[in-house]
């Protein structure tokens, strides 16, 4: 079977993203990853910052972020939503919105493969690395800041994780909530992206 | 790359057995699964039945299999161990001697990709399945029990997840210990195997 719209969840750091673009040129899928961020600020009106940030960080979990979600939450406009939870919402819109639109797709992040659970022929990968391989690439990519690659990294796994389970309440990363899973750091990026061009090929 | 050891970790039916099997048919891989019970059944003298129980379940995590393995560690043939540790390193000891050999092959379960982690040229492939495939294909392959489907799934999968988080100190299904993980029920048993026979060959 062949598959029309393709969601990469991904490991900071493991080429996740380079992997969902390059797949995305070869098989001439639209490309779906800052754009939604970008849509969201527009339709919330909070900053590209704020609603990346947020998408990353689960509302709740600490006590500021609690306190502060509480604190902002305006009736009305959020509907007695927390920012957290209202951009969620209006993501969640867009993304569906995205896939309503028919044209086929690959859709990085902000767990859509959770949004798009009901929608036929989507196929959810996740692309995980070992922590050599993504301190060497987030150095690379980012360069250097006065936090270790190891903190990065272990901080935005851990942010990654607690979104994805307080909104979806499914484990981040456990190989039985994709299709298909692959290393880049031991198969290799351009492999990985050889695999999933045949598979979304049918 | 090629690989010339390729190691199959499976949820309980979800057709990981069948996968590795057909695999190692098409690439003309050596095939090992109940050959390593059998080989360790030989070299510890215990039954298969009970080497195989041993295998999926881990020693010391009740009170009962506590107290049954210390009563039964025998010093001087089994150096002190409680007899599923002696297993375990007896098995291990096979599995590498496998690997040792030299021959292209498929193992299946028993925690072969942590055993031989420190080996060149070793695929980890994991294979997964919904509840409701696994539920369907146990009661096809094995029968009907006085036990549910799903109960049998979710004690086979707890075994062989405390099995190897004991042993390995790893998390069993978790993404980032695997080159690629697959789920049989999307994409299809032939499909998972078209896959790993294109990854194995390079």
């Amino acid at each position: 079977m062949s598959y029309r719209i393709i969601t990469v969840s991904r490991q900071f750091g493991s080429g996740g993203r380079s992997i969902a673009k390059e797949l995305a040129n070869r098989l001439g899928y639209e490309y779906y990853d800052k754009e939604i961020i970008e849509s969201v600020a527009r339709q919330t009106g909070f900053s590209e910052e704020f609603v990346a940030e947020k998408g990353e960080r689960a509302p709740g979990k600490t006590l500021f972020s609690f306190s502060f979600d509480s604190m902002n939450a305006v009736p009305g406009v959020m509907g007695g939503m927390s920012p957290g939870d209202y951009i969620w919402s209006e993501q969640s819109k867009i993304i569906r919105q995205i896939a309503d639109d028919g044209k086929n797709c690959v859709i990085v992040g902000r767990s859509a493969d959770y949004i798009l659970r009901e929608y036929d022929k989507v196929l959810n990968v996740y692309i995980s690395a070992d922590l050599e391989f993504r301190k060497k690439r987030i150095v690379d990519l980012y360069g250097e800041t006065s936090e270790k690659p190891e903190k990065r990294l272990k901080d935005m796994d851990k942010r990654r994780s607690l979104n994805h389970k307080y909104f979806t309440d499914m484990e981040w990363g456990a190989a039985v909530n994709y299709d298909i899973c692959l290393s880049s750091s031991t198969l290799g990026i351009d492999k990985c992206v050889d695999i999933l061009e045949g598979l979304a090929k049918g």
